[in-house]
């Protein structure tokens, strides 16, 4: 196991009514930025229980932060929350509104734009940070990353910013997320286990058992989400799953991949593809890609995951790799770059950018541009 | 799923020599009481480490911590912090120093004694708190609990402080234990699993599937644990399951049952049984009164735990008590009261307690005073 600092602080409020608890855990005296996105918050009446909640604190909404939240947009809340010396950010909203609140809280003390703050990981002194999370997938509420996309440059980079100080977790707010929403946020989660999971074997016991038993249980729980009936405790296991997803209590002591990420970030900045439903065109072909070096570990998660049994390690991650497939294709959503119609154009441009960039990424440093090339060729098959 | 608060402040500092990264930990300003016990950690060489960590910051030694903590040495630590205008409070130990010195750290500033303070559920303004541990088992040092004893009044109850600030947690300083704390140690942290986990069924698959995790990485690692070896990766295993044992990210919203750990209490103030130990002695006998109650829990455990299979599920009830008691001789540890040399006279004792007391203790109120008197009566058969 791999020396580890852990320490989350964020402090989880969960379950119906949840947003009761709002008020006692804004401090006194805040003048609340109330950052939202693109009015469905209004639409669905959580807005209307947020600002209940803050009858008689002075509240300055910014509303409109989009999917993938642009950098031009974070500078004019930045700009908003000093003009109007707000000292509390409240995020009302899923994980692009999460993202895009951290960097504003941050911002607002820092010395430079968002985009340098991305481009140069600077990390400084913070607003506090609340939120109230409506769409569960990026795990974002639990976590101190955020991901900031630059449409001028379509560039899309993660920084590392603060914890919230506190998250509403209200599982009915799931209740009308469209199926798309919910099969990305599944697919989100997913993918948040697998780069903390997909590397090598033997790295730590107790880690791999609570990966594979939150998998287990996302594999149980999806076909009725998928359903999109409105069962309370489903959409419990969904949200709390997707916090768990990425708090990092599932990857103390060993290493993390996050190749995938790497390359969906760059579809979704070409193209706009929702952040989930990119992993997922990415995901088998970097199994298939790397099934050398991670294949201890595939034939792990086809055997305690997928309940394979039987097989020969090499048909055992051939059969991983397919039950991946399948379960990506059961969210309703595209296993490969091919599958999900990006153009030969697009997917030279993403093996072009990884090539100028130079480096090699992910776990080991396997991810070199030309194995990812490699990958982008097995994805457009 | 029922609604919950997390919050787990608690930083960890994990690995081989992480004790180097004491001193950065250290608020500056700090007048230290350094809290341990009864001297190994001068004969092991750790007590030494820390100290010249310390160089340079004011530290009073407040050493002689004993095992199940009295409230007098605690009484005597906070007269003698209060003294020395200590501000921050350095325990250096396992469960026993963690606990007596989190009462000591909200002690300063109480107005009682700590013995008042367990009996009123005291719950006020702290010391800062960091933690060098030396044992893993009671997962005291990522949560807020302590556990005091009162040795002239035979008793020995729980009370909710405040989490530390930091701990260190070196794997390597578990080579220097006995066998016999290594099999408390995981005997606890079977119990302290169980008690968040051993309830009714389908409140919460993501918790079970994680509690499962860390159960079944504990049977892999307990034969090599008990070959007294020093495996690196072996010791980080326990050391790191015994803290998420305990810090409560095992039970978000389930209910919990720690009547196990009731009882085990009482046996140790009345017998001064080892805290890990006094809790098998009762363990099994708890499972055989509940069977009923507790039965599609206990058969969930026997399947996805035991690897029980093709047994009907009373079958499988008995088979996974049967299980449990395995392991638990596996351990080198005693089964039952029986087994564990308690004299009848103990027995009507603990049993006589729990009645004056009255109520109903444990998941569900199914501790009542005769369902107790039936497990001591079970246990001593």
């Amino acid at each position: 196991m791999n020396n580890f600092t852990f320490c989350n602080p964020t402090k989880i409020v969960f379950g119906k009514g949840s947003v009761g608890r709002l008020r006692n855990n804004i401090p006194g005296g805040s003048k609340v930025l109330l950052t939202y996105g693109g009015g469905s918050v209004q639409r669905n009446g959580i807005y209307d229980q947020v600002m209940a909640q803050l009858e008689g604190i002075s509240v300055v909404p910014f509303g409109g932060i989009e999917a993938n939240p642009d950098c031009s947009t974070v500078d004019r809340a930045i700009e908003v929350a000093r003009q109007e010396g707000c000292n509390f950010v409240l995020a009302v909203g899923g994980g692009s509104v999460i993202d895009a609140s951290k960097v504003i809280a941050m911002g607002v003390k820092a010395p430079m734009s968002s985009w340098e703050m991305v481009k140069n990981g600077y990390r400084g002194e913070t607003l506090p940070l609340g939120v109230v999370l409506t769409v569960p997938a990026t795990g974002s509420e639990m976590n101190a990353g955020a991901v900031l996309s630059n449409r001028a440059l379509e560039e899309k980079f993660a920084i590392t910013c603060h914890h919230p100080l506190f998250s509403i977790l209200d599982p009915t707010y799931t209740y009308t997320l469209s199926s798309h929403q919910v099969a990305c946020g599944v697919a989100d989660v997913l993918m948040h286990i697998l780069e903390q999971y997909l590397t090598t074997t033997g790295q730590s016991g107790v880690m791999d058992r609570m990966a594979e038993g939150v998998l287990l249980n996302l594999l149980d729980i999806a076909p009725s989400l998928m359903k999109g009936n409105t069962d309370y405790d489903v959409a419990c296991e969904y949200m709390l799953s997707a916090t768990l997803g990425l708090n990092y209590m599932l990857s103390m002591g060993v290493e993390q991949d996050w190749l995938t990420h790497y390359i969906g970030h760059e579809l979704t900045a070409l193209t706009g593809t929702t952040h989930g439903a990119s992993l997922m065109l990415v995901l088998p072909a970097v199994m298939e890609e790397f099934r050398q070096e991670k294949g201890e570990k595939i034939v792990q998660l086809g055997r305690r995951v997928f309940g394979l049994t039987g097989l020969s390690e090499e048909a055992t991650i051939g059969a991983t790799i397919q039950a991946v497939e399948d379960f990506i294709h059961s969210l309703g959503l595209a296993a490969s770059m091919k599958e999900g119609g990006i153009s030969e154009t697009v997917a030279e441009e993403v093996a072009t950018r990884f090539e100028h960039r130079g480096g090699a990424l992910g776990e080991r440093g396997l991810g070199t541009p030309e194995r990812i090339r490699n990958v982008i060729r097995r994805s457009m098959r």
